[in-house]
């Protein structure tokens, strides 16, 4: 790193520093983290790379300090139903926020959990990731005991359902407070004077699907409704469009003249499905906050998903600090809950609607 | 790479392969392209990288292949339609695939086309990329021409419509041929007695759109339609459901007893919108073949997006490539077309169609 006076083969950092009248630091800004360095600063410096052909090598740097500032993350496949866009957009703002801390997004795909596993095992070996993220976590994940088993740096996208304890600080997760949002859109349904609200859900055991229906049943059995009340009002589906849709045409039928007047969704394909099996006339409200929603007009759970992404790369960087003392700081902040927001509609007259009757 | 009669301070890949009995390569494999190796055999090298604590050193090996073996892709971000998960589904097949070739997908976000390049600027600086794959190709694509300026490899999922010449080697493409998937949706629905097919698409200019078109017209126009009579029977909108559903709603009533039989689509979101608008007691055929179109019951044009990843991955093997005669070869294999097919789906009676009537 010392400066030369005469001129490398191959041009240095300092070339560059001294050829745009920067620090080095402000050099390596421009390569690593481009978005702190000033606009006009920033051009002059690239002017100056392309000028001396500087070409920093990445895998020497990576080499010298251990650190490859990549985190790796499974692409999901396509999801049955509409909600899918939930991983796209937590994606990309987890890829936005890394860009912003200068880590890069390594993506790779498996054909199962066993080889999702196995790929864990090949980046693991390969020293090319700072830390796994996971997504999809179920009662059911080999995952995450291989994880925590191997010592390998992870954060959970959602709770670990299939571990003994949530609050166990070898697990680091986010989440979102399913319960919480699910809560809400009741209280919030009741308080415009629906009192038979439904729930439709995902059938149990489901981490995700059965968190967010407590959330149903503690502000119905706050406002008086009992176990077998609820049990009536319920509509099981898995993540489909047309098998929600059948479901809620079920539940209606055989509730009779004690329909339901309102609905509550686990998730925004439900909600469609609800509103084609005959919610239509009542307000329907899902989770989510996808664009069928905001194009059907009905209100929605929404997912603050970059507050998840810094979350989450808080967690990373917390995790792979180098002088991290490790098993002491508070294992409470290595889970965090996050809240979500209702996305009110004007479920009297949503634009959309109004076309299907 | 000689093999040493004493245990070095750090076990090596000889170590590893002389401990379970296979060849060095075998050990390369299983770290490399795991799939590549018998499960059994795969055990048994796993066991002796953990018994040796075997860590080859990604960063060294890249340093000494000058090869990083990955490939970068922007993070696209969300669409307002239920078709964004076309993206979704070819970012997973393009994981998967990369991973059976030993390829690393490198994920990264950006604000708009000008951090996107950016972007490129910085991963090309860097060296931590062999390629780059682009997706989102647009009439007033200003990436296409700073990659090709700055010599930076590349492959695009989609035609470059911003370049004057579609069949320029110097921009290599795979791109699903969306005329040839309308026409043969248009050629289908007439077969069936429909006669006034309508074209719900994006407005122009809009390279996927008027490609797409452009499909239905050439149908129509060989079974005699004329320029104007197509003019009457087409909607334009922009890629949001209620937009497409008030579009067709006005292209019904202003044909009034002329109105359309039929509906082709150039994309899903414009069939559900399509359907909400009043085309709902009509076949309706869309594009991309979402989970939607399933659920909805409606036909749609595939993708062959497993196909269009192999594509893009042989294109960026064949420009990676040590000791490619760069410029020699056939530049027409640098443009692949793949075509589309028609999932086709009972019109008369769609499941969940019934619950909406």
């Amino acid at each position: 790193m010392s400066e030369k006076p005469v001129r490398a083969r191959h041009a240095t950092i300092s070339d560059v520093a001294r050829t745009a009248g920067v620090s080095r630091q402000t050099v390596s800004n421009v390569i690593n983290a481009p978005q702190t360095v000033r606009a006009e600063t920033r051009a002059r410096v690239e002017a100056a790379i392309e000028q001396l052909r500087y070409r920093p090598n990445a895998s020497a740097r990576r080499l010298r300090t251990r650190r490859s500032a990549t985190i790796a993350i499974r692409a999901e496949e396509q999801a049955g139903g509409v909600s899918g866009t939930i991983y796209d957009r937590f994606l990309h703002a987890l890829a936005m926020e890394a860009g912003h801390r200068g880590r890069r997004i390594l993506l790779f795909a498996a054909e199962d959990a066993s080889h999702e596993i196995q790929q864990y095992r090949s980046l693991s070996y390969g020293d090319d990731v700072d830390a796994l993220v996971l997504t999809g976590t179920s009662h059911t994940d080999a995952r995450i005991d291989w994880l925590v088993d191997h010592r390998v740096p992870f954060v959970s996208f959602g709770r670990p359902w299939s571990r003994p304890r949530l609050d166990d600080p070898l697990v680091p997760w986010v989440d979102v407070d399913g319960a919480a949002g699910v809560r809400l859109a009741t209280e919030h349904l009741w308080d415009r004077g629906c009192r038979r609200i439904a729930f439709a859900g995902w059938p149990s055991p489901s981490g995700t699907g059965d968190d967010r229906r407590s959330g149903w049943e503690q502000a119905m059995r706050r406002r008086g409704w009992a176990e077998d009340g609820l049990v009536a009002l319920r509509a099981d589906a898995p993540e489909d469009i047309g098998a929600a849709a059948r479901a809620v045409s079920r539940l209606i039928d055989g509730l009779g003249p004690d329909a339901p007047d309102a609905f509550v969704c686990a998730s925004d394909t439900l909600a469609l499905g609800t509103l084609l099996g005959g919610g239509r006339g009542h307000p329907v409200i899902g989770f989510d906050d996808t664009p069928v929603a905001a194009s059907q007009g009905f209100s929605s759970v929404a997912q603050p998903l970059d507050h998840v992404a810094r979350a989450v790369l808080d967690l990373v960087d917390s995790l792979t600090a180098p002088e991290e003392d490790a098993g002491a700081g508070d294992p409470a902040a290595r889970h965090v809950l996050l809240a979500p927001r209702l996305v009110v509609r004007d479920e009297a007259a949503p634009t959309a609607s109004r076309l299907w009757s």
